[in-house]
């Protein structure tokens, strides 16, 4: 019912999360590029419910987010993987856990590192060159799918939040 | 039932899905981010039941997301407003909006430009300096937070993900 109401939304946060706003599909992901590839240890990783874990599976390939990819000699067994799709989520959990490690109340289990250069990987941050943008630094402007409708309300949005007019 | 497990999890995503991982409070932050403050205009906006747009402000403002605000000489209507902690939510939903705009099928509706030099918002990004980093490219180490058992873990994952050892 509730997605009914995203699938209206001219919005790419809502039709984002429409495919990866559920409960566990994030970390299922965050699983796969943990190196977690087999039913058995998304299970037994995420302690979930195994009819749950093969709804969100399927509905994760189906969306194109994840491979299951049938592992040759070896019966029927098959693994999941992340496609270039699921792959380009990898900002999305990042940001999660940066904004999870500061505000989380807990001291960071994990540090991120490159590991050609060995550096900390930097706070994913809205950037222009060398600034990094807040909600008030930034005019949204109607894009090539834009209705007209929207148009006003990104002005009246842009009025209200940057003090302009 | 299913936060129970997330609890348990030393994962600073499960702690950053814990708050904002619920279906509707993403796009709560996003109305916020648009300008919104007032309960009827997310209500109108959102398109949402009011028993759970209530639940999910409670929910928001307990967390520390939104601050909730008695506007002076208004009688009794309040305001919702980011805090600084709500705020630092931009770089995942710009990372969630650009995801959609990439891979939701359909044109992006929305433009994000620097209000000051009038340039368009970088991709959100994994970086170190110039280098845009994909999950085979960071080494996992154990945080301040790790257990002991964490960082056998962490060893596995990057011999797996990045072909060491």
């Amino acid at each position: 019912m509730q997605r009914k109401s995203f699938d209206g939304m001219n919005c790419s946060i809502a039709r984002a999360l429409e495919q990866v706003g559920e409960w566990w599909s994030l970390l299922i992901v965050r699983e796969c590029t943990l190196g977690t590839t087999r039913f058995d240890d998304f299970q037994r990783r995420l302690g979930i419910a195994r009819n749950v874990l093969t709804a969100r599976l399927n509905s994760l390939v189906e969306d194109g987010i994840l491979d299951k990819v049938l592992v040759e000699g070896s019966g029927r067994r098959s693994e999941y993987r992340l496609t270039r799709k699921g792959e380009e989520l990898y900002p999305v959990l990042v940001a999660l856990l940066q904004w999870g490690d500061k505000w989380g109340g807990h001291k960071p289990p994990v540090k991120l590192v490159d590991h050609r250069s060995g550096k900390p990987v930097e706070p994913v941050g809205v950037r222009v060159g060398s600034r990094s943008l807040g909600p008030r630094d930034v005019r949204l402007e109607p894009g090539p799918g834009a209705t007209a409708k929207m148009a006003d309300a990104l002005e009246m949005r842009n009025r209200a939040m940057l003090g302009m007019g």
